[in-house]
């Protein structure tokens, strides 16, 4: 299992949407656009400058979106991962 | 439903306001402006340095005034929304 | 009406005042001038970084000198406006 | 009259102190050289992290030695004047 | 023995995974893949502002993965090791 | 006499040491040596976030390595002095 | 004697650890190693924001691995050393 360090969450590597319109993929505008994805770990969250720990606002198991540039790919136990810092996910998808 | 996280305010996708003198599309300048949006969802605020949270000082329904290159275009449930950070925000319509 | 947000102030578009001489329009060094507007509404101010708000300390109807490349021109009901940060404002006129 | 905001003071347009050696204007390393000239406006000091100010360690008719490439020229009621941030003066000349 | 100073972590070099396809090795993307290692020693943390100490989060024989981008490679006593600050430890594997 | 503000020193304009060899000046490497000289006035020190000052460590009568390449040169009563922030100065000679 | 300021160390010029495999010198990857070298002399340490200093973590006679990059070479007393700020020292060895 993965433990994320300090404000670092791990989602599941996301599956690209693709935009289609009558059938025809859209690739114009796509670089702007955030992803979705499932949180499967989350760190202890990052440490303030009096010493205390944020709790990191997102749990296993939720969806987010996050801003795809960020973060970096990790593979564990034949699986892809995304692991990025708290403040890179956008909002949880209810 | 879209639920920002830290000091991210979810705004409708604005639309662009042409200017036209009699008519005429006015393209010059346009880039230094603000755009105009209502406010549909607002996260609980950033994080200070002595761990307490900032309350966002917009809330849902609120028109803003905001930095129009700030932000991510976000698509969810087949409708374009704008993802700010609160200090992109420059001012509230009454 | 238009409520700055945070430590923004809104100016009333200032004339840029043309500096002659016998006639004459200088141009030149005008770039390195800052300009002169009325304040016509004021943000709650910037919130330090122990949550209290630190008041503006310029008030609607103050004549101020500021810095012209700081700031954005904003359209609001047929009138142009300068939003601008506190921190940009350079002088009150007395 | 002009009342400088925050932590700006404002100085006399300094007189630029040409340096000449049997006469002959020297030209060389003049870009290096602070210049110096009379404060005639403090404003009231910045802001600090935990909400006080900090009063500005020059006052109205001191002397002082500024970086020359720091502030902004301003014209008031057909005056020169240079309006700099307290962190740019270098010396008090007693 | 290496005793790291600071937020500094020490890792035993890492072997690169060689990612295979049927017997090919693939090169492509392995840029952006952090890396695992084992801790073989920890600093004592860095100091916050408020002089306290952040005990770091990984211990001795944790496995890590780590951006291997960063950290500086450091030969002792005919081995490879690599030091890191902690910041750049991404998780702990369990 | 220059009254330095916040965290400066005033050097005496330190003479530049030749290197020799032989009675050959050596030139290389001496962009990256720092030079010695005589503090002949100090500031009050800078201001801490929490409002005190923070007294320097250097005195007057010091002699100081500093880093070369800081500071500006100030011409005053005839003389040519070094303007410094304390933290640009390397070591005291004993 | 140099008394290093604030949270600098001072250590003695280290003599570049040549790699030979069977009597050839390596110079391949020699840019990313640290040196080595022994501590002279060691400041006061920095002063945090809340007015405290950090004493440093090395002492005087402590072999220290440092970012050869870091530091400034300082020629006192017909002998060279090398000032280098507490954070650029890597790891001490025991």
């Amino acid at each position: 299992m993965l433990k994320p360090l300090g404000d670092r969450v791990i989602l599941d590597e996301p599956q690209e949407e693709e935009q289609t319109v009558g059938g025809i993929v859209l690739a114009s505008n796509a670089q702007d656009k955030p992803s979705t994805a499932k949180v499967v770990a989350v760190g202890d969250g990052r440490v303030l400058d009096n010493g205390e720990k944020v709790t990191p606002s997102v749990k296993v198991g939720d969806n987010v979106l996050f801003d795809k540039y960020a973060g970096t790919e990790v593979k564990y136990d034949g699986k892809s991962y995304l692991v990025l810092h708290e403040k890179d996910l956008v909002a949880v998808i209810d």
